[in-house]
C-alpha cells in the first residue's frame, strides 16, 4: 500500500437496483477490490443492498445483500447512493425519482431512461442539489459521455458519430467475414451471449437511436425527442450486398450519427457503407467507437468494449466515484449538462450518399432512363458497376450526396421505370473523401 | 439561442499566464466564442488580463488585455482563475502556488510543471480547497487526464502506452513514407512550425517522458521522479532502419510507456517497431494516440490532434469550465488524484524484445556465434534475415522477450565477436502478438 499524505477514507453506502450481469461485476468489484478503490480514490465504498428480481438465482455477491423490493433498497439509511441498472422506463424512473427527492446522487446506464426522460431527470437532481451520471449509458466501458460533457465543454461540436451498438457490429462483422446469412449469424450470436432471444431492440436499431439522442443532447445541448430520431435497423442486410460492398471497397456498418446541420440537429441511425480504409470499418465484433468532430480539435476518436458486464461496471464505478466525491463535498452538483430548445432538422433536408442495388433488364437505354430518373431528382450518381451480362443483370450505384427528399423521389420515379425490375437495397454511405 | 430553463450565467474572471500560440487561442475563444460557451455551460468567462513576453507583437487579442507583469494577472482582484500557459518550471511553478495559495483555482498545459512538481501542486491545491487541472499536459486537444483521473477509477490498470508527441511522430512518418533522411525531414518539420528552432526537448524524448510519467502517476498513483524514467530519443533512428522494418512488417514510432509490473512501476520513452497491423501504426503525423489496458476493459484508445493552438486550448477550456463550477459552487474541491510512494521497477527487469541490426562477415559459423552469445545471455532469438551476401552481410535479428539487463549483456557478447563487425542499431520491438 502506498503512503498517504490524505486523511483517512470516507465512506459511502452502495445500494444497487438490478443484479444482472452489469450488477453483480459491480457487486464483486466493491466487494472484492475495495483496496484498490480506496488506495486510488480515498473512498470506500460499501456495497449494502441489491434490489434483484429473482431471490433465488445464483449470483457473483452474498445472498445476504439481495432483496426483491427495490424501494427498500432506496429508502436504506445505510445506502447514500443509487446505481440504477434494471433498464426500462418503469420502475427505473419513479425509482430514481425518489432517489433524487431523497438527496441521493444516482449513477445509471439506463440510456433508454436518460434519453427519454434526460431533461426531466437532470432538472430534478439539479433541484435536489446532488448527482446524476450516466457514462455507461453510452458506449459501455469507454468514457465518451464525460469528455462529451466536460472536456469538449468549449468546442463547438459539429458531429458526433460511431458505432454505437456491439451486438449488430458482431453480427455485421460475422457476415462480412465469413460470408455467411444474417438469420444464421443472428442465432449464433445468440448462442454466445451477443445477442438476447429477444434481439429486436438492437437489430431495430432502437438501442443505438436512445444512444445516439444522448449524444446529441450532450454535444448539442438539444435533447431530440426519440420520435424525431431516423431509425433502420440491420434485419433487411443481405450477405449479397455485403459482398458487393466489399468489391467496391466498402464495409457495411450500423452507424449512430449526431449532427449540427444548417437546418437543424439531426439524429439518425441507419446503416452504412463504410470505405474500407476508414478507422470505423476496423472495428470488429462487438466493439464500439465513437468520432467528434469540431473546427478546433478536428477529429478525435474514442474506441473500446462497447458493452459486458466488467467494462460496463468498470465505467459505472468511474461514476460512483465521482458522484461520492461531490455528496462527501455537499457540492450543490455542478450542472454538467445543460439543455435548450433547439431545432431538430428535417430528415428530409438532410444530406447523404446512396449505394443503390437494381435488378435490371439488360436491354439498351436501361441506363439512360435510370441515368434520367435521378437527374430528375436532382441526385447525380457518382459510379455505376454493371454485374452479370444477360436479362438478369445488376447494377450498382454510388451516389453523390442529396437531400434524403431528392433520393426518395428519384427511387419513386426509378419503380415507374418497366426495365427496372426491383430496387433491390439501398443502403446510405458515410465517410467517403472523394 | 435555445430556450432555457436555467437562472442566468455566472460570471469568472479570466488571467492568462502565456500569450503564444495556446494563450492567444484561448483568448481569441474567450473574446470571440462566449456565446456559445455561456449556451452550452451557463458560464460567462471573462477575459481579464493576458501575461505576455513581449508587449510589442502582434496578437490574436486587443493589446489593452496584454501586461507583461505576470504577477499582476494573478493578483487581479477582477481575476478568478488563472491559466498557465507559459511553460517550463520557473516563474510559472511560482505563480501557480501564488494563485492556488490566493484560492484561485489554475488551470495549465505545463507537462514539465506537472511531471516534476505534481504532488506538491496538488497538496497545495488541496490544502486551499481549490482545483488544479491539467487535462492540455499530455494528449493536446485529446482528454486522457479526465478519464484516467475521473472515468477509470475503479480500473486496475495495467499500462498505458502511446505516441504522445506529434513533433516526433510527424518526423518518422515523413522519413518512412518518403524515405528521406532524419536532418532533412527535422529541417522541414522546423520550417512548417512542427519542430521547435532548438528541437531537443521533442526528438530527445524528454517531452515525451514528462508525459509518460504524468500517465503513470495517473493510472498508478506512483508519481515516479523524472530521472527514474528511461528515455531515448529518434536522433539515432536512420531511414535504412525504417526501410529494413518495413520490410519485415514493422513501422518505427516513438513511444511512451507507463507500465504496472511484478518489479514495480515502469515508465519509459523509446523507439519502437510497431507491427502495420497495429492501430498505432496507422497513426500519422502529428497525431498522437493513447492505449489504457485493464483486465475489465481491454484496451481502450484515445487518438486526435495531439498539439496545436485550437485543440490544445480546446482542452484547456474545457478544465476552465470545470474549474470555475467548482469555484462558483464553493466546492472543497474533490481530490482527483491520489499520489502514493511506490516501487519503480529498475529498468533492467523490465521485459522487452529487441530487433538488432548487426554487419558481419558473411563466413561460416558467424550465425553459431552469434546465436551463441544470445544463448549464454539468457535471450532467444525469433527470427533472423540475412540481407546481401559477399563479404558485407547484413543481419536482422528480432528477439522474444527477456529482461533489459539481459539483452545488455548479449550486446556486450556481441561486441567481443570478431566476425560482428557492428551492431549497427539496436531497437525495440512492441506490440508483437507472435
Amino acid at each position: 500500500m502506498p503512503e498517504d499524505y490524505r486523511f483517512p477514507p470516507m465512506r459511502v453506502g452502495i445500494g444497487i437496483l438490478g443484479g444482472g450481469v452489469v450488477g453483480g461485476s459491480l457487486a464483486h468489484k466493491l466487494l472484492n477490490e475495495s483496496d484498490v478503490i480506496t488506495a486510488k480514490t480515498g473512498l470506500e465504498l460499501q456495497l449494502v443492498k441489491v434490489a434483484v428480481r429473482d431471490l433465488d438465482k445464483q449470483r457473483p455477491f452474498p445472498a445476504s445483500y439481495a432483496t426483491d423490493r427495490p424501494e427498500e433498497v432506496v429508502d436504506d439509511p445505510e445506502v447514500g447512493l443509487i446505481v440504477e441498472l434494471m433498464g426500462g422506463m418503469e420502475p427505473a424512473r419513479s425509482l430514481v425519482l425518489r432517489a433524487l427527492d431523497a438527496g441521493k446522487p444516482v449513477v445509471t446506464a439506463n440510456k433508454q431512461l436518460v434519453a427519454a426522460e434526460g431533461p426531466t431527470l437532470f432538472q430534478r437532481a439539479e433541484k435536489n442539489g446532488v448527482s446524476l451520471l450516466f457514462e455507461a449509458a453510452v458506449g459501455g466501458g469507454i468514457p465518451i459521455i464525460r469528455p462529451l460533457s466536460e472536456s469538449l465543454a468549449g468546442e463547438r461540436i459539429t458531429s458526433v458519430m460511431g458505432i454505437v451498438n456491439g451486438t449488430t457490429n458482431f453480427i455485421l462483422t460475422h457476415m462480412a467475414e465469413e460470408g455467411r446469412p444474417y438469420d444464421e449469424v443472428l442465432a449464433e450470436a445468440q448462442r454466445l451471449g451477443y445477442a438476447e432471444a429477444d434481439p429486436t431492440a438492437d437489430v431495430s436499431g432502437a438501442d443505438a437511436a436512445a444512444k445516439a439522442a444522448i449524444l446529441a443532447g450532450l454535444a448539442f445541448g438539444v435533447w431530440v425527442d426519440l420520435d424525431r430520431v431516423y431509425v433502420e435497423g440491420i434485419e433487411g442486410i443481405s450477405s449479397t450486398d455485403i459482398a458487393f460492398a466489399a468489391r467496391l471497397g466498402y464495409v457495411v456498418k450500423l452507424l449512430g450519427v449526431a449532427e449540427s446541420t444548417p437546418d437543424g440537429v439531426s439524429v439518425r441511425v441507419h446503416p452504412a457503407l463504410v470505405p474500407d480504409n476508414h478507422p470505423l470499418a476496423a472495428v470488429r465484433g462487438a466493439q464500439n467507437a465513437v468520432f467528434v468532430s469540431g473546427p478546433a480539435l478536428g477529429e478525435l476518436l474514442f474506441s473500446g468494449p462497447g458493452a459486458g458486464g466488467d467494462p460496463t461496471a468498470t465505467a459505472v464505478l468511474g461514476d460512483v466515484v465521482t458522484a461520492a466525491r461531490e455528496l462527501l463535498a455537499h457540492t450543490p452538483v455542478a450542472p454538467r449538462v445543460r439543455i435548450g430548445a433547439g431545432i431538430v432538422a428535417d430528415f428530409g433536408q438532410v444530406d447523404t450518399s446512396h449505394y443503390l442495388r437494381l435488378e435490371v433488364d439488360d436491354a439498351p437505354g436501361v441506363l439512360a432512363a435510370i441515368a434520367g430518373a435521378f437527374g430528375e431528382a436532382g441526385v447525380s450518381i457518382r459510379s455505376v458497376w454493371q454485374e452479370g451480362r444477360g436479362e438478369d443483370a445488376t447494377l450498382l450505384l454510388v451516389t453523390h450526396a442529396a437531400p434524403e427528399s431528392a433520393h426518395a423521389k428519384a427511387q419513386q420515379r426509378l419503380a415507374e421505370i418497366d426495365t427496372v425490375r426491383q430496387v433491390a437495397s439501398v443502403i446510405r454511405v458515410v465517410g467517403d473523401t472523394g
